[in-house]
């Protein structure tokens, strides 16, 4: 049998390794449009920030090690461009010019997320960027490497957008961050945004938020940036307002496509077509809390959905239970935590939630180095469950997250949450968790 | 209506304040036998660590602010002796050394528990210390910095004990540790026990295991402790050999005591008597992953145990879910935490455990300054539940255990937790979060 997969990355080569592994006399070929496979997209904002490490660094395997260790057939600058479900076989052009078909028994496409690109003149000036592969890593590197980069515009206020201005903050740059919507992490408790807000303020970074951009211009050696009631010159532009699934291939070949136009998988990670699976950012997935689709591109739901993936092909049926929205990023000195829903989410998922925010410290009752740890909460009043919770802090937020994403995955009422056994000594926290104390505070208003 | 409690640390405060504010026309009496209520006794080796400290940062509020601003009777110096539960009266003597005799409506017994004092001659000579009240780390601190104290030999090496190890070390004082049992850490994994062992040991800490303590002696200006096989000098002894529940008062009363001596306790917090409650490190709990009862005394289920007694005093009915034995502790710079199970507390409960440890990384791949990270994993062979979790770790150890202690609230497999959403980024963890990695090893031997 001959597993195909279209992307070299998270889904796709975790899906290939896991499959050979399974059956060893599987034929499994990947098919990768760049020359890079297996890398940690996540990492690219903290390699950008130091100018001593090589962007190769995140190379977790090389495509040499694929298919010399493991006998998966990598095909590097393989651009994949069709796919006919009849025929089952994918076409496309490789990177010396070269039409290949390939036949598939089973074919997995994995071709990720590309970075959404602002529909404004001048974004293909030079120094005018986007971060998604890491072509476009290497690419921002060296520009910030061999020009006079002193300041640069980013285009969105999102995490990539924050970890970009982190990361160019520690290379002494001046950052100023523009946004066409009103808020900062308007996901987020307005007094939390705050906090975060601040955070990144006090390094100097100046936040504009409710300028639409409208065009990118030369002006002499720099950039000028136009947007609405606000002009900006700079010697970089980044463009970070988030990303889009590939799936132009799928629904050009009638797969069907969902929400966020995400290809729709069923929880055994199949597309319409029966020998036809998607995985990764490519593809939407089911969200636990609110049990419909959603789109969310994170790098474990993907590697998990590339095993799923791998077991179904070899005869398994791995069913996905979904995900819960657990995200996290570091913004300077802060951890912003996520897991759930926001109020807004889940009063437009039909729940009728209920929210607190409270303060509390890092460590216990006067132990010393304790910061501020802030948890938002939201329960719905209807049935008492846990829906979603948010964390920032100095320290404690990151891992914390993860006793509230378990507990959404238990579908934990918030007393029940309110009741769990979680871990205190006076370096680590106060007796009573953040997320304790913010369990009882949302009891009182269930 | 009278409430008495008796002892005014977590579990006797907490519900003395929480009846009061359920029920500001109830009259709460509060018996304490020192002269210290509600204080943080988890953060006194971090106290008595720093000499610019003052042992009284530790108290989180004062007797004079419950009575005052709470209005509750809070007698300190009063030392309850006997219950006459026929007769409904507590009766004891206080510091003025005056009997006092007091009737209840409903009594909380909360006089948690007392270090346990090696039964060998010289435990009564000067420079022989144990550490459990306020009182006891007053005693400490005043002893360290009055006498020229250069090296301690601190008897046991369970957590107390390992952090008092610690906040000698940080004094800059020789500490040797010993024990009468083999094994370091012996609930633990030999392999993260052996991590734990050389992070004491790189500290300049000598431990011995297997003496066990037969005499101290006075030796000039010193202390000599005999041991087996062993005759060590220092100027200070710490006995930290575990700690055992105070329920004598109950059991002299008639009320039913069960495992470890400790009070037995419904899930409502009540004793065989149907007006006395217990509550805290005085009385049992019920074992959410055994099903079984179990004395574990830590500080969180006091606090918690303490509201569900008031809100029940006050015709609630709060009914406890039990604990999972989440603890955590930090030995210089380690992380040591753990959720539920031993595999030998597991094979002790009937069931089939089956363990893996797994070895990685605290950050993703290629994240600068990621260090180790352990992990072991214990699940039912014959169930497939996941039944207990282990961590070690420079970092990251502390909060993530909450995410298995959450798990084992929900009874999960180790199959569902496997498939849960941890949060993800570069600075705080690998795409597959350790504990999935454990989960996911774990699973292969299910």
């Amino acid at each position: 049998m001959h597993f195909v997969v279209i992307g070299g990355d998270a889904a796709g080569m975790s899906a290939a390794s896991r499959a050979k592994r399974n059956k060893p006399d599987l034929t499994v070929t990947v098919l990768e449009r760049s020359m890079d496979v297996s890398y940690s997209a996540c990492g690219m904002p903290y390699n950008i920030a130091d100018p001593d490490r090589d962007m190769d660094d995140l190379v977790v395997r090389h495509a040499k090690v694929f298919r010399e260790k493991q006998g998966i057939d990598v095909l590097t600058g393989h651009y994949a461009r069709a796919i006919d479900p009849a025929a089952k076989t994918v076409s496309g052009i490789n990177s010396e010019g070269k039409n290949f078909e390939i036949h598939y028994d089973r074919l997995l496409i994995a071709t990720g997320a590309s970075a959404i690109i602002p529909d404004i003149p001048g974004m293909d000036l030079p120094g005018v960027m986007a971060l998604k592969s890491l072509e476009d890593g290497r690419k921002i590197k060296t520009f910030l490497e061999t020009k006079p980069v002193r300041k640069v515009i980013i285009i969105g206020m999102g995490y990539i957008a924050l970890e970009m201005c982190e990361a160019l903050r520690y290379r002494n740059i001046n950052v100023v961050m523009v946004k066409s919507r009103p808020g900062f992490l308007p996901w987020m408790d307005e007094d939390m945004a705050h906090v975060v807000q601040d955070e990144v303020q006090s390094h100097d970074v100046r936040l504009c938020t409710g300028h639409a951009a409208e065009r990118i211009e030369l002006s002499g050696d720099r950039l000028k940036a136009v947007f609405s009631f606000l002009t900006l010159e700079a010697d970089m532009v980044l463009a970070a307002v988030g990303v889009k699934p590939n799936s132009g291939i799928a629904a050009n070949a009638g797969i069907k496509t969902g929400i966020s136009h995400a290809i729709d998988v069923d929880r055994g990670l199949r597309t319409s077509d029966k020998n036809i699976f998607a995985a990764g950012d490519c593809a939407d997935a089911f969200h636990l809390v609110t049990g419909r689709k959603t789109w969310i591109p994170l790098a474990l739901r993907a590697n998990r959905a590339g095993w799923a993936v791998a077991d179904n092909v070899c005869g398994g049926n791995v069913q996905s239970d979904g995900i819960v929205g657990t995200a996290v990023f570091k913004v300077f000195d802060l951890e912003v935590a996520r897991s759930g829903l926001s109020t807004a989410e889940a009063s437009a998922a039909g729940f009728d939630p209920v929210s607190v925010t409270i303060k509390t410290n890092s460590r216990a009752h006067a132990h010393p180095g304790a910061t501020d740890i802030w948890v938002q909460m939201t329960g719905d009043k209807k049935s008492g469950r846990l829906i979603g919770a948010q964390m920032v802090g100095r320290e404690g937020a990151a891992h914390r997250i993860n006793a509230a994403a378990v507990a959404l995955h238990a579908r934990m009422s918030v007393e029940q949450f309110a009741q769990t056994d979680l871990a205190y000594a006076p370096p680590f926290g106060p007796v009573w968790d953040p997320l304790l104390t913010a369990a009882n505070q949302l009891l009182k208003k269930l």
